[in-house]
């Protein structure tokens, strides 16, 4: 099954939250469903947010009581607005609910081609990103060499994506031609995406993989332990990578270590008309660093800081791959002009 | 109370594996309570493994029935035997073990003399590291500016000492001069030593303290948050300053960012007979890893690295703050000659 599938009006998916310990399937039918499951990360990734966020709408189509196809419009820019609000960094999400919209704008046809087109349309954003993240694993694996080990951060995975990862569909394509690569995962506090979700799927396709905190990143590196970095990324802008919190600290480790830094991302996570101090940052609930499973774990209330991500600049970044090509360090001056792409 | 006390043949102590959300003390009597109480990191902090390590040799002294002098020293040599084998790394612990022991040899008197001689050596251990702590509190404060954020890992205060603390104590004496300090402190994976104990130990003596995971080191430092970063250490050699695992991550990151990065231990903590790739590093237990507050969090069976400690070179490093003096940068080089100290 993929991460995320459309089945006759309703949208499978796993709780992401749930894993490792209970593989629980979501059947979400409802706007108000998919914007709880994207705001609590039940479903989370950059590419997977925006496949939900395409489904959103083809749920609204599908199951829509509206009497004309301006009317069907106006209720998908609702939902829309709904789904904006969700996660405010993940551009994918942004990308995927405008493409839609503004396809169904320019839509000629009765209502009935209108719910069908929609619905077509967030089928083919799922398709597409399960081809990009297989051309992106091919690209990627030629930068990967045999015997490598690779520490990535967080989930850039299957469960990140529609199917195959990106950061780890390079290391997945790296396997297929036959090399041996083993992976250092983090855990990636507060959330634990590295240990819950990248050890969970690394382990059960038979790809070795260690388990670390995020502040050993420090130690393997000295220990010259890691060939190579991959992660992959929630937005790209002109200057810089939004990712998970906790991947800028592996890029400087990385460029202090001479270890190349790579980033593996589809188009739809690139922003060029944004430089990184345009870009909100999500703070989350401090919730989320004082307690862990319903349990508390730090001093009653301590203050907290809980940004869900981190811009690393482009001087720390070696290559970004593509599912088009790989973009290396003298690419990177292009992302300000218009014809970077 | 002191965070280790002696009364009448008993240790009293917290248990530090039960804060901040229970207070437990512990009242050890035997060694074997000790050692057992020191592995579990219910006692923890190499200033305080040092008092606790001495106060090991007075337990057994004072119940001790052995007929003479030279039974007793067996019986201590013993004790030191299975205090040194509890935990590799903190060199206060061997320290500690090894002035008693290497005192009580030359000892000259009968053996009641000798118990409370022993006895008495543990206590001036003890009293020795509290003033030890305002020495460096006093020393480190210099270093601080007002208005400073100070950024701190694991724990290196009052309760990893007997009080006051170490990296903590240079903070404290800070703040004693009218100086307004803010701390931020890393959560500390796996154990959460700056969750549970530093941001509970700030919070009670009204000094503002933010928590942030490990991972957000990067991202407090690019946003210019951090004025200076100040940890303790469990072992400094010629070349390097041993300390929890984390620590040379923090120190790439402070270096990356010219955020001057001091480190605060007694004289005890030094080893200057040793280079870092002499010193072994413990290995602690997967589980600590791989649950999370007690509850599992990784996938079943994954492989683990779970260093305790790791290595800083000393070229990380801006200054260290002993108890009689600031070492700079250019009194490094003296680490690997005899006349150092």
């Amino acid at each position: 099954m993929r991460t995320i599938e459309w089945r006759n009006g309703a949208v499978f998916t796993l709780d992401q939250t749930k894993l490792p310990l209970e593989t629980v399937t979501l059947e979400i039918t409802t706007i108000d469903q998919m914007a709880e499951a994207i705001r609590s990360l039940r479903i989370r990734g950059a590419p997977l947010l925006g496949a939900a966020a395409a489904f959103a709408l083809a749920l609204k189509a599908y199951h829509a009581q509206a009497a004309s196809s301006t009317a069907l419009l106006s209720e998908l820019e609702h939902t829309a607005k709904v789904i904006r609000s969700t996660r405010p960094t993940a551009v994918n999400l942004f990308w995927a609910v405008d493409r839609i919209l503004s396809k169904a704008q320019d839509f000629s046809g009765n209502i009935d081609a209108l719910k069908a087109f929609v619905v077509q349309e967030a089928q083919r954003i799922a398709d597409e990103d399960a081809e990009a993240n297989r051309a992106i694993g091919k690209n990627g694996a030629e930068l990967i060499k045999d015997g490598d080990v690779v520490l990535t951060h967080c989930n850039a995975g299957e469960l990140a994506t529609v199917e195959y990862g990106t950061a780890l569909g390079v290391i997945r394509a790296a396997v297929g031609q036959g090399k041996k690569i083993k992976v250092i995962a983090t855990e990636t506090r507060p959330l634990l995406q590295g240990a819950r979700l990248t050890a969970y799927e690394l382990k059960r396709d038979g790809i070795p993989v260690t388990l670390i905190t995020d502040n050993m990143v420090g130690y393997v590196m000295h220990k010259g332990l890691v060939d190579c970095v991959v992660v992959g990324a929630d937005r790209i802008v002109q200057d810089a990578v939004f990712n998970k919190i906790g991947t800028f600290t592996v890029a400087v480790l990385a460029k202090e270590h001479d270890v190349p830094f790579y980033v593996a991302a589809p188009k739809s996570t690139f922003d060029l008309q944004h430089k990184a101090a345009d870009i909100v940052i999500e703070e989350r609930n401090p919730l989320e660093v004082t307690s862990f499973g319903g349990r508390q774990v730090a001093a009653n209330g301590v203050s907290v800081l809980n940004p869900a991500f981190d811009a690393t600049p482009l001087k720390y970044v070696s290559a970004i791959i593509c599912e088009s090509r790989v973009y290396s360090k003298k690419d990177f001056a292009k992302f300000k002009t218009k014809d970077a792409m």
